[in-house]
């Protein structure tokens, strides 16, 4: 597996990978009927940096790694990581994730917050508590899930600073 | 007091108090250098309503109700609120707190998310508490204060569900 920044020819993947995860609707929140204008003014802002993971010369997954917040919050890093759905369960996520903290410490981010994560994406939570991320908050209701109803979410944090 | 929508002839006042916030730098996470274009992107987005405290003609405060997130999170209120500096400590904060959390009621909101409130603030935090926010989660060092070093930041969240 091989992860390189996104590139003009990655596009129509990116879409296929993203809009399959917004229809689904179970994990990010983001509108289901979002065009893929509005995905890309977000999965390639300015200040974001895009990266595909690819097997066998076939994009699998996409992550994004930008500033969390802006000016006095900027040390705080944010990512976001999507796998195509027949790829799913085969280490492309932990492996972007991998990647995406590598990339982070070396670009002087002090640490990784993860604003939305959907209490119920168990195996998603699983990865990144293995990765040391901590539960630092819980919001009550926060996610309406397509099945489950309202359920909460968690806001996970991992400061990147040796100890 | 009145508060109202903001109008395009708020602009200058907006700009004035935003960028005197801004320039501050220590409780929001803004870059201080943000021109008045990127100010206004954010204070007037699409999804966003806008508004204005005036007192005897003058505008004093100015705060912004939108949903947190997309979708699924759509449900989930977020608010920000900006006092100019000489009409601080005269309740105005409070009031426009108040007329926030009665326009989401309204508009269906179910809950109030503030995703980042500076420690340092505790003014901001006090006040948040009287209105019944809880603090549900803490973003270790996460802030740059000018004076005070690396300072944590609160996740606050109201629900506005009737009991």
């Amino acid at each position: 597996m091989q992860i390189r920044p996104a590139t003009h020819a990655d596009h129509d993947t990116i879409w296929n990978i993203f809009h399959e995860i917004v229809v689904a609707g179970d994990t990010y929140a983001f509108d289901p009927r979002m065009s893929r204008e509005e995905a890309f003014a977000y999965w390639f802002r300015a200040d974001t940096h895009t990266y595909v993971a690819e097997t066998d010369a076939r994009v699998v997954g996409t992550y994004i790694l930008k500033p969390n917040q802006l000016g006095p919050g900027a040390h705080v890093a944010n990512a976001a990581f999507m796998v195509a759905s027949d790829a799913q369960g085969s280490g492309v996520g932990r492996r972007m994730a991998e990647h995406c903290l590598s990339e982070a410490r070396q670009t002087g981010f002090r640490a990784m917050q993860f604003n939305f994560v959907v209490s119920t994406n168990t195996a998603a939570i699983h990865l990144w508590k293995q990765l040391g991320f901590k539960i630092v908050g819980t919001l009550p209701g926060a996610f309406r899930h397509p099945e489950k109803g309202y359920v909460d979410v968690y806001v996970m944090f991992l400061s990147l600073l040796e100890d």
